[in-house]
């Protein structure tokens, strides 16, 4: 099991390599949702996610003699390792969903990653992965079951409750749930964690409910972070943890990244506007002073 | 004629009032563009724009006894005035053209304003707004072509040469020419100001070339902000300095706008992206260090 401790020793390894993000606030939001909130902004994260805490520990945990790290990712954990990899002289090799966006596709390329294309399954990625294991003797960095991982994501909680030690709640998104287990450890109790997610793909709140960890919904929510299902690792935390999950239609995640835009004048990606959709649609349950963690901002924004 | 100590002036008027906005780099952007770019953020300015600034320092430097205000606006000017007036406990009454953006509308309605129509002509604009003034007794506050707003407008760029002491040029887009003037009087020539126009409004840059004021071009460009010819105090500032002007295209304005959600994560109305489109347009121009006021971040963009 991750514990506190190995978050805080996440953030050691970690710091300098990553952003210290900024926490704003918002009285509009405030206003219109009846809650003081703070935005930890993780959309302003390096590579655009708070997937680079994460990368950036299981990397600088890796044995010195790794010489090429690998992957399955929808996005931002892809970009993230092939951040983290680049900045630590290794190779990355990103097994990609083609129906990722992609502008995320973009990002992986930017870092100098290699991309390996596969149908948007589970099973399809796991399988090109083992492939691109095989042939290039590459280890693999899972994008949320893992312990150095789920460490790696608990930096944000622990740099948000640093800075707002009074928070009486923290909302993250949940798809496979990284963040999410490694908030819950952070948080160590200290701040009630409550899970946020798109009601077309409710799993965590299935497994989380029933106690039985539950395969992916169909990859159809626009929120394309929180497509697949929990980690093994994940959700034993989370279930021991009895951590509630708030669902969220996919018209409230599309009108939050708008709106969180329009008023607050930053990028969002929707996976990021889950958790103010799910407070919108279940009012007076967040209440006095409220964390949310801005997961991401990789998603493109158009002109209108 | 407006002078350094009347930005100083209004910088310790308005202060407390207005936010003192980041200034954030983007090494992505600097790649891009082949300078060092320093981005002054008064799209997270107090109602989304560097307009507060004007606004606040004349409604300020009002009598004591003044009860309404009004004025004509596109937008920007129209929100800040609201929200100046409404802080200082007044009544205002803005006169907005039936083209203006509904984002907009809905800020200077916000801010507890008073709201009349008018066709999107300067002459329809200052007829409606001489008989709401007429009727009741309102005191005007003009978008740009004031004294006031030219100094308030000035304080970005004080606080931007106080945070970047070594910029060697600043970029702001030119419209009716308050930010425009007001950056060439803050900076008093220890930085090159260069104006950025939109093509398809490029009444600025005949002014300035030939010495003749020019009238507006029709109001076509995606830059709302900018479709204002020059006031006749902001010309004469920017003239007697020989200020040079950049012209930048449509598809470039909208380009940069989108570019610079998708990379620095933050939101930018077209008139605010309109100085990097120049700079991409017309290579070489911005070397060194350069500061880029963004003006404003009042625009929707939707979620793709």
């Amino acid at each position: 099991m991750v514990s506190r401790t190995d978050v805080v020793v996440a953030a050691r390894r970690i710091a300098g390599r990553v952003h210290r993000t900024p926490v704003l606030t918002s009285r509009t939001i405030d206003a219109m949702l009846g809650a003081e909130i703070h935005f930890k902004c993780e959309n302003q994260q390096r590579a655009g996610a708070f997937k680079i805490r994460g990368a950036t520990n299981a990397v600088r945990s890796l044995p010195a003699d790794t010489e090429v790290v690998a992957t399955h990712s929808s996005g931002n954990h892809g970009a993230a390792l092939a951040l983290a990899a680049a900045e630590a002289g290794l190779q990355a090799i990103i097994v990609v969903p083609r129906d990722a966006r992609a502008s995320k596709r973009v990002a992986i390329e930017r870092y100098g990653a290699e991309i390996v294309t596969c149908e948007p399954t589970l099973a399809a990625r796991e399988a090109a992965l083992e492939a691109v294991c095989r042939r290039t003797g590459a280890t693999f960095v899972p994008p949320y079951d893992d312990e150095r991982i789920i460490a790696g994501a608990g930096t944000a909680a622990l740099e948000f409750l640093e800075d707002c030690p009074d928070l009486e709640q923290i909302w993250v998104p949940v798809g496979g749930g990284g963040l999410a287990a490694g908030t819950v450890v952070a948080a160590g109790g200290s701040a009630e964690v409550i899970l946020a997610e798109p009601a077309m793909a409710c799993d965590a709140k299935a497994s989380l409910t029933t106690g039985v960890l539950r395969d992916a919904l169909p990859p159809k929510t626009i929120a394309d972070g929180l497509r697949t299902a929990l980690g093994k690792r994940n959700f034993e935390i989370l279930y021991n943890a009895r951590t509630p999950v708030c669902l969220a239609s996919e018209e409230g995640i599309r009108g939050w990244t708008e709106r969180v835009a329009e008023i607050m004048k930053i990028v969002i990606e929707p996976s990021a506007a889950v958790a103010l959709a799910a407070m919108a649609e279940h009012r007076d349950t967040a209440t006095g002073r409220v964390g949310v963690i801005l997961s991401g901002g990789n998603a493109p924004l158009k002109a209108a």
